[in-house]
């Protein structure tokens, strides 16, 4: 009862994070956990309490308290009530009603699942129903979304020491430049910390144009690389940047992925130098990968013009992509190195940390003053990512990803042998995707998972996109494929 | 000597974030303690020990305890050495290479202070050395730099759902809206949420060139706002622009800012619709406030011309620039609203998050697709930001702001009359500097003032500037102005 007590009304010297209960959320939990005998709780209780959104305060805390001591609930219904009170004091309700309340509406509201708590690849939502996650946040929560580690790691730094803007050197980013380096490709030495991947694809942008001292800039159809001025500018997407007049860049040309001609081509008529691509192409292009006679291609050309190459593996790096043990980056399963790499999401274990790789001659073109940045690694960003990538390191995850992509793959064929709807299934690791056909199948396919307790990832026209976690187990993947199947049986 | 052996290998069950300490830093911390009678042990333990940045292993740890065991030092002394270790296990000469070794050096270094330790308005650095911080980290860090309340949410959110993509509902952001709007200036109601001031500045460019239709832009000279393709763009400057070809952007013009006539002759010449600024200019103008009547005429001249004003507070919000009590933005001191707010730095505690905020007409511009982020509004930050703006709230930050800035004037007016090299006192809120007549003098100054564990703010031109800590105290205040008059006796 007293953790009842500390769910409903709570402690701040334990849990600054939180509020108190609202009458709702208490409502919506005897919901979920006791069904239809609910009611008569709710009946009971509703007098004792005010307005449905108005948090309880000490005197009606205790009063609940009083009044589930007396009725004796099941202990297994009484701390499943408890446990979802202390991941939501808030109701479903109340949460999306203030979503659009306070919102500027750039982005589809996703209001399916609302998550309150991760355990490997599982969340739990305000309804207490537990999901596979498929997805990572694109690729953000590969270790997951709630890490012990990772979790002390940052109390203990918070404690210490929470910021330090990025010109100044300081101890926890030393930890971590002690040990990153050895992840990377080989010559890409040199580092700059930023905070979200557009931000981090952006300055990528204006190093390149810094160390060619030109402009010009060649992206590729289907490719994305981000919001800001910079990296929208170089995102093929129409739609998002033409609202702000940004579709009539005059520096940037697209060319063809996967097609040569067509980069020579757009060579020729610009005289580019610079050229941005990701290895694996994902969200607009459902998951598709370079063919590796187009990379050898790419870079023998680069090497012929003296191009500069930004390989943005924001989403592909970190292992997601690995084709053998020890692909960290997919530029190194397909043998190549990148000029410049964007590194970003995973990294951090879910803080927000990216950062520009490059070789030292190309670093060499900026000075003092050209950049600067308040938070870009941080103390708290750097012990993050101190933790996070040792821990990828320490489980193996290039071997699990590879052998998780195999189980995955070998899914898809059988899916593809068994339905006509299914079709051209690939990927390249834990960065997979098949068609369905169109949209509307997609969409159908991806709400029965839902319902079936999986969380599929965003998907863009024809194809149904797969991130999960890159720990994901065995069982975990085969439990997927098998509900998977189910999905696509019910639906199609 | 249970808590120096674990100084010196460490627990990672409790300190994951730490590494093993290097005989280097042993030997660099008895310096600091002991002076020259560290020799001796120094002397005496190196036999024992491996290379000098070689991270010591158990054994190696377990000798150094017995050595220490013996040695017979007092407690005081003993005391701080495991403290300074604890803090930091790399010496301070590793920190510095490594920061070299693998930087790309976009911005000056700073290795005067290698900060390892906040404690209110204080930081310890790697030598044991407490300073007065007068930056907070250009205004991130105004609650400090090591907060227990913003640690231990931190951990607790960690423990439980570390990060959730902007455009999913979650419950952190939930309990975050249910308290932040009630600061905000009236009628900005709607939030977008990023990770960088640059970032957001780049959005809120973004916004209004959707819902003005237009991309053309006017701007401030001597303003800044930031490093990316569109925050730098905006950004005065030529230094930070021209290496990457974004000197002349078509859609940028810089009018005199206090100049009414040159915004009027600016607009005349391009048709802008959107004008961006500081109300109080930073770094580049030290600290230079906008003028009532400025604002008053630029206000105006909005209303009659249909201009949509961004409002970039990032460095001046939450309290920083307040005037009276309850002035949590600039623009509440100057009593009118901008279109669009830029709000960061502070408000996370020194989480990075940051903010676009505009009101409901303006957010009606961007649709759903327009924009997206991973990281922005994360469960994370959104809870550093609830515990620090609470605090902010409790602790009557505005009122601390008026009563110290009062004081801070009034100590650089007694400077001012007594050094005739001291002129110019000016600024707004805790947002203040002074002319120091050239270049030369600041630097000598901000040395003198380093030696005497005064940590000054980043300055520009004959102004050197302070931006202390928005929690500091009356006696700090003091207890700085004195410092400073005996670091310009003395080297002026």
């Amino acid at each position: 009862m007293e953790r009842l007590k500390k769910a409903l009304h709570y402690d701040r010297s334990t849990h600054p994070e939180r509020t108190n209960a609202t009458p709702e959320r208490l409502f919506e939990i005897l919901e979920n956990v006791l069904g239809t005998k609910a009611q008569m709780h709710i009946q009971a209780l509703t007098p004792l309490l005010g307005p449905p959104q108005m948090p309880v305060n000490d005197k009606q805390a205790s009063q609940i308290v009083s009044y589930f001591d007396k009725a004796n609930f099941d202990r297994n219904s009484l701390t499943r009530i408890i446990e979802q009170l202390e991941y939501s004091e808030i109701s479903t309700a109340e949460a999306i009603a203030l979503h659009h309340q306070f919102k500027i509406p750039v982005s589809h509201p996703e209001e399916d699942i609302i998550p309150v708590k991760g355990d490997g690849c599982w969340i739990m939502d305000t309804k207490g129903k537990w999901y596979l996650d498929m997805d990572s946040n694109y690729s953000a929560t590969n270790l997951g979304m709630a890490n012990e580690e990772i979790a002390l790691g940052l109390y203990n730094q918070a404690r210490t020491l929470i910021s330090m803007k990025e010109d100044r050197i300081q101890i926890a980013r030393t930890r971590f430049l002690k040990e990153i380096h050895s992840m990377m490709p080989e010559g890409l030495t040199q580092f700059y910390w930023q905070n979200s991947g557009g931000e981090a694809v952006d300055k990528a942008l204006k190093i390149a144009k810094a160390f060619t001292g030109t402009t010009k800039v060649i992206a590729f159809k289907n490719g994305f690389h981000g919001r800001t001025h910079g990296a929208v500018a170089v995102t093929w997407n129409e739609k998002y940047r033409k609202p702000f007049g940004l579709h009539n860049s005059d520096w940037v040309q697209f060319a063809e992925f996967n097609n040569i001609d067509s980069v020579k081509q757009m060579l020729n008529k610009t005289g580019a130098k610079i050229i941005i691509l990701e290895m694996v192409q994902g969200e607009e292009a459902g998951n598709r990968p370079a063919k590796q006679e187009f990379v050898d291609a790419l870079w023998a050309l680069a090497k012929e013009k003296g191009l500069v190459i930004i390989d943005d593996e924001v989403q592909a790096g970190f292992g997601r992509t690995a084709v053998k043990r020890g692909d960290w980056f997919a530029c190194m399963s397909y043998g190549v190195v990148p000029d410049i790499m964007v590194i970003g999401k995973s990294f951090g274990g879910g803080y927000p940390v990216t950062a520009v790789v490059t070789k030292k001659e190309i670093s060499e073109a900026m000075q003092y003053g050209y950049d600067g940045s308040t938070f870009g690694g941080n103390p708290m960003a750097m012990t993050a990512a101190l933790i996070a990538t040792r821990q990828m390191r320490e489980r193996d995850i290039t071997f699990n990803v590879v052998e998780r992509s195999k189980q995955m793959m070998e899914g898809f064929k059988r899916l593809e042998s068994t339905y006509p709807v299914v079709s051209d299934a690939h990927g390249r690791g834990l960065m997979v995707a098949f068609s369905l056909g169109n949209a509307e199948n997609v969409s159908l396919v991806q709400k029965a998972l839902t319902n079936n307790g999986i969380k599929a990832s965003l998907s863009t026209g024809p194809y149904i996109r797969f991130l999960p976690p890159t720990i994901i187990t065995e069982g975990e993947t085969d439990y997927f494929l098998n509900k998977l199947e189910k999905a696509i049986a019910s639906v199609l």
